[in-house]
């Protein structure tokens, strides 16, 4: 790709080349531009200029956003060691959806990438690292959906399965369907040839120990941590929204429940409007936090709601739900959102959430405390 | 309960007597009433007036609407004894909502007693008439939301329960969660002692029909009867919205899916926010249609929405997601709705909707097709 021609001509900041983006695509005012062009550089006349102009398209800021689970999150309570393995964790996270976004690819690419990186990590409660049931079985959620399309795909209390947010695309994609659950769920992920692992592969002695200390006190427990020293609380979540260079947005999430929980207890990870949701005209959303107020408040589609309806902004969207709604009925939790400008909103009420950010034009962000 | 004194000094329509009613919820000035009361009637000077006033309170009027499935429901395919039938359970449901609402009982009990009545009817794809899965089974969901409170219940993928919308009751009422799913929801089942009934009580002669049909061309179909002169599609879905006495309205859905459906996919009807909610604050909404458009487009709960953050009214909100949002992408269907002032609404985009509302002050209501 060259950007000779648009340096030399003084193109708005906004404006760049690319070879594949057809001519209809682009605003009219836009890439009507003071002329003449270099001979140069081979164009001449109009059919000069077409040539060029269907070279120019507009190109959006990328931005992605991840989190890895919200709780009781203390400072006091972390290790060095502990802290720098959930940094690189999420770093890792967002290189592997920014390197889909920097190439032009899909923002609902871009989600699932993340989201398969922090499923892969033992330290987070979704895919590998997946919280125990109470029948010491790990079921999982997991949900994603497209802004451009409102196309979505879900699945709930799947076992054994590596990535079940690529089991959601799967549905997606895959299937007439936008929501599989339970064996039915399985047999599908067989018939695409989803990656299975063995019971072994989930199995985390932290995540055990946590079963054990549930099972004593026959709690229902969330993504915890529970030593002589300290409590540790957390909504065990990952999830990833991204904005792509084409203006597109999607939002995933993935989780592997609470410990302890009734084997085909359902939270709002795997709901659509819920713990997931996604519209290019008004923002992409994934939660985290006490899955059953989640649903009742229908929470990420109430932020669309309140920035559709309402007009108000992503921030003050994302104030009224979480800091307010979700608080006032006990909510705790957090999210994380992005619109197709490129806002990024990371606001949770419990004392910490596990969280990244990237825009192409901003510097990495990483957030585990409250601030 | 005697509306003797009500009558003679002349109250407003909307008070009457009420042995239950403490006197504190009632706003001040509705019960600041000119007096002087019968000395007959036992109450004398200041401490008789607070012993009349402690029997008035007020009635709102109730409300229930009901739907059974909307889809291609033709009269020219009808005959007048499966429309007789048809009537006389749409009768039948409302009248085991309406029993309980007359005696001053609660909107979410009215829901889930008109849904049973439903759920026990074979000409219903919910309970005892739900439709064959692929594999020749009955995957049932359901789910019911609370106006007053947003608590909430829904099961999904559940086999064998002879009512499972009560099942969605008990895990609103019997455990921490909101929504329980597959073999995890029937074991809970069990513990709670939900009524079982064996494959026998589930076969319906026509259903297994529809299987038989819809095996040969191997499609996902919605609840349909297919035969050589007419073609009928339903989306065989049951379920009820109600609001009490007391002024809080609940809604409630339960379905038996889609004949040949892939062993674990779920629909709208459990999920909160897309098949079944309620808020007080703006709307109670049942939906039936092509469950994985409602999901993507959180149908009940944009009805709330635009209610709540645009101020619109009951009607209008439906007319927009229904005849609008819906049509445009391709999501056929209908739903129920009713606010808290006693407005209903039953919109549809297809062809027919089995569905009958009634209010105290009005005369029964029972519709089929498109009027």
């Amino acid at each position: 790709m060259d950007n000779s021609i648009c340096q030399s001509h003084r193109l708005p900041l906004n404006l760049r080349l690319s070879p594949n983006k057809p001519l209809r695509h682009m605003p009219r005012q836009k890439w009507r531009l003071p002329l003449p062009f270099d001979k140069s550089s081979g164009t001449e006349g109009r059919k000069g200029i077409r040539i060029i102009y269907s070279y120019i398209y507009i190109m959006n800021s990328y931005a992605i956003a991840i989190h890895g689970g919200a709780g009781t999150i203390l400072k006091s309570t972390m290790t060095p060691e502990k802290e720098l393995a959930y940094k690189t964790a999420l770093q890792n996270a967002i290189a592997a959806g920014e390197s889909i976004l920097q190439k032009g690819g899909r923002s609902i690419d871009a989600v699932e990438a993340a989201i398969r990186s922090l499923e892969d990590c033992p330290l987070f409660n979704a895919g590998k690292g997946a919280v125990f049931t109470h029948d010491g079985k790990h079921e999982m959620d997991a949900s994603l959906m497209n802004g451009k399309d409102l196309t979505a795909g879900a699945v709930a209390a799947v076992q054994n399965i590596k990535n079940p947010i690529s089991l959601a695309r799967a549905v997606m994609d895959k299937s007439e369907h936008v929501f599989m659950s339970g064996a039915g769920a399985q047999e599908f992920a067989k018939k695409i040839n989803a990656e299975f692992m063995p019971d072994d592969y989930f199995f985390v002695q932290q995540r055990y120990d946590q079963l054990q200390e549930a099972l004593k006190t026959d709690s229902v427990v969330m993504d915890h941590t529970v030593s002589k020293d300290n409590k540790e609380k957390k909504f065990g979540t990952v999830g990833a929204v991204a904005l792509d260079l084409h203006g597109n947005i999607a939002a995933g999430t993935s989780t592997g429940g609470m410990t302890n929980k009734k084997h085909g207890r359902v939270g709002d990870t795997p709901i659509i409007g819920s713990g997931t949701y996604a519209n290019n005209k008004t923002c992409a959303v994934s939660c985290t936090g006490h899955g059953e107020f989640f649903i009742r408040s229908v929470v990420a589609y109430d932020i669309s709601c309140l920035m559709e309806y309402k007009g108000l902004s992503l921030k003050k969207a994302c104030d009224i739900v979480v800091m307010d709604k979700l608080v006032k009925i006990g909510g705790e939790g957090g999210l994380i959102a992005l619109d197709a400008k490129g806002n990024i909103e990371l606001p949770f009420n419990s004392d910490g959430m596990y969280r990244a950010s990237k825009r192409s034009d901003q510097d990495l962000f990483i957030g585990i405390y409250k601030d």
